[in-house]
């Protein structure tokens, strides 16, 4: 398996399709099977207590699996999430936050993978997801 | 079981504490089971193609049984999302979506549930999603 | 949406392609939406404390789903699961366990729904539980 | 982190509290932070086309998180699951089904991790799966 978008195409690429959000992420790392990337948290992104909410890290757990995905199969804006799981573990350090999400299966229709969530330097996971997404078939009707 | 919120109380609660996100939601139907929730999407919740993002219909969905759960349980801002699951089923039409969210199971100490997410007048759910919040003891060290 | 299997029919069916487990299952109420399937427990189905196992509640669950997708489909065995999610809520009380299933999305490709799960009369639900099934297109390959 | 258990007195307890299905399980490896585990499939585990069923790779997700659990904080035959998630990404082949569970988290009363699923030696996992079980406090009733 080898990457269809480098890095810096991915990037780019990124804050074509998500003008809104895509300037919170940078990418860490881009590999074939997967890929690191870190978000910074914003005003909205903050529960009571300091703490990033739930839905700002799943945001940011579904796209790092989404960019890798892009990675691995070049610019399909099309793909979308179909299912996810989450388990929130730790309470969130101040600080970016860094997703690593792997490709597990990359199949012609499905693509299935997991991530784990870091917060602020902390060694262990805050946070762990899955996801599947739908890539869409050259002839499926849109 | 009963509501320890009206629901006036609690959308007073909610701008209180969710102060960015607050004026979005508005809430159409609070029972002790459960509760029916309208968001308004924005420009940073749209996705390639038009539609609205996974990530914000999961925010929805989780403030829906955070919602929920205010209800029943009263002012506990430190209840937080400990797992979650969610089906993407349909596309949704453009439009505001809709939360029902019911309460399965109120424990001393968790809380787990389910939400059926609709938009734009669709008969038929865009969503299903599941969820375990914590709900801290009294006694509990921060 | 019309049934392609009467109860009966469904239920000869079972028996048919799960000859090992199939006498286990009684359908209680079959719709076009969903099911209603109860499930007796066998010794290699408890845990310490006289509770059901987790596995076979998600086996009832699972069996629960695809039943009520077969009478919505027809005889379509290879139809598999793909993803899904469970919560157990409660302990459940001895006695025979119940599913009760319902389609939320019939696609061409995929099926979504859910689960509530009853033990021995208990009237809140001992666990919840989603599905995803994929469902061969005709042309497919093996 | 440290074992409470050793591989052979957690083989040796499985086997007196799982007397029906302890046999089927060959401890690979254990360490504190997770287990590989392998289960032999029987008639009543597979599915028409010969696959093994998704309950059954399940059973073995459940039962590879539980060991690592237990050898991680030693007896406690009443840890349960209280939630799960799993994806079922490639048919199984032939032969024996190997688990590898790590623990992500182990707090007081909850613990969470993930296990990968592989069958009859292809080296890609089949199933991926998210656990988290509830340990009871010492002073918990019954």
């Amino acid at each position: 398996m080898r990457l269809k978008l480098s890095a810096a195409e991915l990037a780019e690429y990124i804050r074509e399709v998500f003008p809104e959000v895509g300037d919170r992420f940078e990418i860490l790392d881009l590999e074939p099977g997967g890929i690191r990337l870190r978000m910074t948290a914003t005003a909205a992104d903050l529960r009571p207590g300091g703490t990033v909410s739930g839905p700002a890290i799943f945001m940011l757990a579904d796209c790092a699996f989404y960019f890798a995905l892009l990675g691995a199969i070049g610019r399909v804006p099309l793909a979308v999430t179909t299912s996810a799981s989450i388990d929130f573990m730790r309470k969130p350090a101040p600080g970016g936050l860094i997703a690593e999400a792997r490709l597990l299966k990359l199949g012609r229709t499905l693509a299935v993978g997991d991530v784990l969530l870091f917060a602020g330097g902390q060694p262990e996971p805050i946070a762990r997801a899955s996801f599947t997404y739908s890539i869409p078939r050259p002839a499926d009707p849109a």
